[in-house]
């Protein structure tokens, strides 16, 4: 939501829905600038805002919204009723500024609907269990229309966004790259969290868990957008789906460990205690047979202080050697097909050689593979895979 | 309720009065501008806006000034909770813009009161029985204040506002008016309808009607402010409290009516008919015995629609004539002291006639004497009649 000329487009977007005969419950969240203007004015009042008055503060920013919606769509000869959140029993935990949804009453939006009404929710906030206005964090809109939308068992949870779908890879990077029309939960909870920013890795995982199909559509662009739901057999049988990058990695390596039992949580533990989030983790023994070598890659931003912590660590356990890389990136394949096609590591490793870019990590789960490479050969390696995958053409069927 | 500075002034004034002792609510109004930028977006997408969603997004106003001030206050080592009027139950009808409060649930207030907190409500707003937003329309913050000043039973209600209390009369037309330190309900309630703007006439009446004692202070000064409560045996014995007066008077006379049962109905039925409010009223018997004269007043924006009415009104009737005057104003004596002492009203009329003041019209009540006169013997008349009864000395007890 921008501005109310933005207000006005989504209210067309909303009647078109609801005259293709659906009912429709609308999400929203605040206009863009409120939620900075609104922090402005309390960085004015304190330093150390109250977090439950915080989200007394902020949640006037989706209410807001929904009012100016309702009335756009009343314009419109269309019935609506806006809600706040804790006015449909949003009902979270007490979890100031980064709350969950426990529960939803859903009561009362039935009746709406059956009476022909849209339904604007204000999307982001919550009441606890006390009545106490809570906010849900990052993505929290998100997160409540999924969550309105498995409460209402609702055909399908369309997020409007920037973009108009999920993309094979970044087209920053590979102009080729194309839009799919559908992915898997698990895929695009994959590229969600290899760093394809498109939705919240909160709201795909709720979406999941609830079985709620996901449909990513572009607020400004016609289209149908890409949905996510889960694999069936109607689905397109790609190996494939996508290949998602992340710059903002860095790996330590900690050499010659004595090779005894539990001696990666006597690595990662004060990693860990310092609230460091280690990503890949990569154990080899080393060619004395006696000690280990151990690589994992942390935030770019949290190199440093990772560093010294290992090395401490290294100091204590009498480890050889400590060193680090804070110029690697990470590239990833996703894709479920992997599942049941055996050779997609071979020709992505056979790629990568082709065009020299040389593999300092490889790590691998059921449905991705992940490689670190130097950050200057991000592109190059991105570009080769997705022509060696031929990910620029629809699946063949 | 002003910028971010001026909830910082009024988190001081808060602490001050809790640390004498006091268990203290708050209820805050918008932030002065909220509410026309509000209104401006709503403009921006409808003329027409929905009652219900106007309420929706006017109550944001406030909920953004709870926040604030108890984030000051927090700021300030003073524990606080803010709540909407949805929260504490400020239970209302269900007319969108002006509701009426119906009741409160005062047990969270009393809980966190009794757990030390400072509570800060928002003013101006409720829900109705389905749990619909709804506001209180103008001088809604001063109403829900008296409300919830009554539901919990508090010593005192104090109002903020830019003047520091009740003046004797105006201080812009007499330099020397006084600030009274104490006036009657009933006296509050004939100078507000009079023209003196202090407070709104609804949340005096309703202050009066639950006998919730009501102390009009300054937001800018220190100091005592005027308290309003029923008359009682310590109060100051003054005869006049104060002098109001009004400019925006217009008067409608109409000669020589046939004098039948009813004609007071039809003279001033048609003009009720055109939702113009009538004033004052004054009825003679004309000299020939068998007619009568009438006057009236009517606010002077509504003197045109009012004089054609009543011409029609008079040809119906066979009245003689009809004249009107809008250059003329109120002016009235109010106190309870009236009640108890005679002479009152002679010595009024002997200061206008020494003045050379022409009185118009007369009328009167229990608690008040009003005169009309010509508007530009206002300052005149206010100033010799502040002077008579000695108004800029405090009454001798």
């Amino acid at each position: 939501m921008g501005t109310p000329e933005r207000i006005a487009a989504v209210a067309e977007k909303v009647l078109a829905t609801r005259d293709q005969g659906n009912s429709v419950v609308v999400v929203v969240s605040a206009m863009s600038g409120e939620t900075n203007r609104l922090l402005a004015l309390a960085d004015e009042i304190t330093d150390k805002p109250v977090p439950r008055e915080i989200d007394v503060l902020l949640s006037t920013g989706e209410q807001v919204t929904i009012a100016l919606l309702s009335m756009a769509l009343e314009k419109r000869g269309c019935a609506a009723r806006s809600y706040t959140g804790g006015q449909v029993h949003i009902r979270t935990d007490s979890v100031h500024n980064k709350a969950r949804i426990r529960e939803i009453e859903d009561k009362r939006l039935h009746a709406d609907l059956a009476a022909g009404r849209v339904v604007v929710v204000a999307g982001f906030q919550g009441v606890d269990e006390e009545g106490n206005i809570t906010t849900l964090g990052r993505g929290g809109s998100d997160t409540t229309a999924v969550a309105l939308a498995a409460a209402l068992k609702a055909d399908e949870c369309q997020i409007y966004t920037d973009v108009d779908g999920v993309y094979t890879t970044d087209p920053r990077v590979v102009p080729e790259a194309r839009r799919l029309d559908r992915i898997t939960f698990e895929e695009m909870l994959e590229m969600a969290s290899l760093g394809s920013k498109v939705l919240q890795i909160r709201s795909v995982g709720f979406a999941g868990r609830y079985n709620v199909p996901l449909r990513v559509l572009s607020s400004f662009e016609e289209g149908e957008g890409t949905l996510i739901t889960y694999e069936d057999e109607e689905m397109e049988q790609a190996l494939i789906s996508g290949i998602a990058f992340n710059r903002d990695e860095a790996k330590l390596t900690i050499l010659g460990v004595p090779d005894t039992p539990g001696v990666a949580y006597q690595l990662l533990g004060p990693v860990a205690d310092a609230n460091i989030e280690v990503d890949m983790i990569v154990q080899n023994i080393a060619p004395d047979g006696a000690t280990t070598d151990f690589t994992f890659t942390v935030h770019r931003n949290e190199y440093n202080r990772a560093l010294e912590i290992l090395t401490q660590t290294a100091n204590e356990l009498g480890a050889r050697e400590v060193s680090g890389d804070d110029k690697i990136v990470k590239v990833s394949l996703v894709g479920v097909g992997m599942r049941s096609h055996a050779g997609i590591a071979s020709t992505m490793f056979k790629t990568l050689a082709q065009e020299g870019v040389n593999i300092r990590m490889i790590s691998t789960s059921e449905i991705k593979i992940s490689v670190v490479v130097d950050e200057k050969y991000l592109e190059l390696a991105v570009r080769s895979l997705h022509d060696a995958f031929d990910l620029a053409q629809p699946p063949k069927i």
